[in-house]
């Protein structure tokens, strides 16, 4: 969904700077379209990211994004994208929180992208999403001060970086943390998770219904393989979730 | 606090490698002691942490710190660092979390050096504390994978850093702020709660008791005079506050 967010947000500059359509990575998103965002990295999202939100301030960069997800829908499933969380991961959180747990998001893409949707959407406040993020800068503003974004890439909450993210955050290591099959960009935070004087709960979420829902195929496998040298629990989508989606969305 | 035990720090480094004695920064911290690490400022301290600790596992600096917080002594008032919370802080905070707040430390110095003792000192887990850090790298540790401290400074918590670092952490502007007359280290971040569309409660503690405390003068005294054009709270150490330290401690 931050692919079609920044799929809007170039046109938008594309407008206001004709120019900017003919440059890259810009022509690239406007030509592609949402096919080919999906196929971006994290790196490169926050890459665009920099690219699009330089100067902006925190507030404006809000608004835009809650702006988006009134409107949005997702190009396949056709629903808004704050109805596509998942109906057993709904479950798990308020499961945990109903035991004691606090429930974190930990996500590669953009911090403050996620944060204006976390709480409806998973009840998590914006407090607790760790995520990529922009340098920012303060600034005094005439007396009316406000953080801006910077066009250079703080920290990508990806792979080796997800560990750094959670003890940036949380200080402490989980107890059990959440991840899924896609680019291997969990495999670390659940390495990190399930390797410790006290091992913690790895779960590992397998996209394997084409049906339903999508199958991705990682190269090498590399998640699977980690899952079991690691002896994480995987989760079949497809043959150990009854529902993918809340009902009656 | 923080000079104190960098100072026990630079002994051990010193210990381990005699040479270390003769060469800066560290031959400045053995030679002025406490004095001279008093006089430095946050950036300093922070180079001089990313100069003792690079390498360095994030669990073995805490078990370090937590070893530091069990048998060290305030110089000059002679008790357990952990026992010099402010009575009225104490109050404060406790004041806030009964009316629904939730409470954070938003510290100068190092965020795995105060978040060690902050649950135990003012009830505020490690998760609700933002501080200066150093850069961290996930390391696989051949299975026992552990993050590892950089000789980098990844963020400094102090004047325009503040803002950032809540809203790194927070997400949101802070409703209520309370800062001190120090070095200016919270200006920013009292303008950035006052100054919003919803202006927040900011707070200037001023240390104006040499006899039960201390007396900081501060250059141009520019955080009284920034709380004078914001109109700030001030309080007065000296005049407002009955007790500083707890009792019976």
């Amino acid at each position: 969904m931050q692919g079609a967010f920044l799929l809007e947000q170039v046109r938008e500059r594309v407008k206001e700077d004709a120019s900017l359509a003919k440059r890259q990575p810009f022509k690239a998103v406007l030509e592609g379209d949402v096919a080919l965002l999906s196929a971006m990295d994290e790196p490169q999202l926050m890459e665009l990211f920099a690219a699009t939100h330089a100067g902006k301030t925190q507030d404006e960069f809000a608004r835009e994004v809650r702006a988006f997800f009134q409107t949005a829908r997702h190009p396949k499933l056709g629903v808004p994208y704050t109805q596509l969380a998942y109906a057993p991961m709904l479950e798990l959180l308020q499961y945990l929180r109903a035991n004691g747990f606090q429930t974190w998001i930990s996500s590669g893409g953009g911090v403050d992208f996620m944060r204006a949707v976390s709480e409806d959407t998973y009840d998590i406040p914006p407090q607790q999403v760790i995520g990529s993020s922009l340098k920012e800068k303060f600034d005094e503003g005439n007396g009316n001060p406000v953080l801006r974004r910077e066009a250079r890439v703080d920290h990508l909450n990806d792979k080796a970086g997800k560990p750094v993210g959670i003890d940036q955050h949380i200080g402490r290591r989980p107890v059990f943390a959440a991840g899924n099959v896609r680019s291997g960009g969990d495999i670390q935070m659940l390495q990190y998770t399930k390797e410790q004087p006290h091992p913690g709960f790895a779960l590992l979420i397998n996209h394997d219904d084409a049906e339903r829902e999508f199958a991705y195929a990682e190269k090498n496998d590399a998640s699977l393989k980690a899952a079991r040298q690691g002896g994480w629990t995987v989760v079949s989508m497809r043959q150990d979730w009854k529902r993918i989606f809340p009902e009656g969305r």
